[in-house]
């Protein structure tokens, strides 16, 4: 039955499916989205996601939106995924889902902002907006305080203090890596403190070598067309 | 094995766990947390949540929150569960996670700062904020709208599409239901364009009374209070 992953690399809940199916070998088909062309907000693609946003998945007759949803049903339904990466245990498997829930409303909302109204949407076209920027900004540092001092633990390398990591790892971990567009100061100042963080993703590049690092490639070049646009912008000004 | 739910019936997901476990007849302790009172923000409350939220479970010696992960994790350890709350079919259960992972950043976020902002502040000392009362006003109805047009199907009682209905039910329609705290004519104004959204609530009450009814009859005397608690600010000014 053939699986088809509806994804833009830029997208940090695309690139976490993309991983988990790279990571155990499910077999799938890419199918590009390109949001900065708005090719999401397409008459077709409103076939394949109402709600227009990536990642969406085709899988058989079947489709699903909403990454967290995507991860726990390609765990469950393809047998080659690693029981750690969704634990069959009912109290392990709830701990993975409230990391994920947690992650909604808290680093996911900071991060997707910042990353937004700080850089990104020079993409669209749209001048940054400092405010939304900094009040986000503040929603992402108190996220990653809380990931340091709560969901990871001294002695454990992953989330929940697992020895291997689980799909809450993926979801996370790409979410933060979006952070790598911003400029190499302001990246400095919202992670440099975290240096538990930096050793988290180290750790789960580690653990997914070569995916993680082949899927993030894309983060450099883009920064460096986002730091030509802030300076276009600049000049308008 | 005692199950505790740490809850405040003011609390729209709380609602939605006391909800499941009294439609199942899980036994529990009720152990109320009063918001308003910032119960929810001492330290003996952290050693339960150190997000310092409710609901928040102690099931024997295992700590949960999260309510969608409670709810997934009551529904998953009581076998008196019936499976149409949360399906043991992988594809159907994706979907039931899909409605709520969407729920996070759209009817929950557009709900919560609405009736927050508009009203319930005002229960915290603090005056109302037309401003952010708009802009997350924006997001609920455009939620409700998505409800309507996408998750609830004409010839269905329940979302997805289903005959019986799910814990994402129940957390969307506790969520609509926060909207009963607010001044009538903003309520009219809201929810009176969406009938649909209206008789599957209706719905619902029905396929869970008495306990629909019962758990939502904190809501008007809380609005009556809200009142009053606005006509003192109007005072004050």
């Amino acid at each position: 039955m053939a699986l088809k992953l509806y994804v833009d690399r830029m997208s940090q809940p695309s690139r976490a499916i993309l991983l988990l199916c790279k990571v155990s070998g499910i077999e799938f088909e890419e199918v590009k989205i390109q949001i900065t062309k708005s090719e999401h907000k397409s008459s077709e693609f409103a076939e394949i996601n109402p709600m227009k946003q990536v990642p969406a998945i085709v899988h058989g007759d079947f489709k699903l939106f909403e990454s967290h949803a995507i991860l726990i049903y390609l765990a469950s339904a393809f047998p080659g995924v690693a029981d750690h990466w969704y634990p069959a245990d009912v109290r392990k498997r709830a701990k993975v889902h409230s990391v994920l829930d947690w992650h909604h409303s808290n680093l996911r909302r900071g991060s997707a902002g910042y990353v937004l109204n700080s850089t990104i949407i020079l993409a669209f076209g749209q001048p940054i907006n400092p405010k939304l920027a900094a009040e986000t900004e503040k929603i992402l540092s108190a996220s990653l305080a809380a990931i340091e001092s709560f969901w990871l633990q001294d002695d454990a390398p992953f989330l929940l203090g697992n020895s291997q990591p689980s799909i809450a790892d993926l979801a996370l971990a790409c979410e933060v890596m979006q952070i790598e567009v911003v400029d190499e100061k302001d990246r400095e100042r919202i992670l440099g403190p975290h240096k538990r963080i930096l050793k988290w993703i180290e750790d789960l590049k580690n653990a997914t070598e070569p995916h993680f690092d082949e899927l993030h490639s894309i983060m450099l070049p883009v920064r460096e067309k986002l730091k030509e646009l802030k300076v276009q912008a600049a000049t308008k000004l």
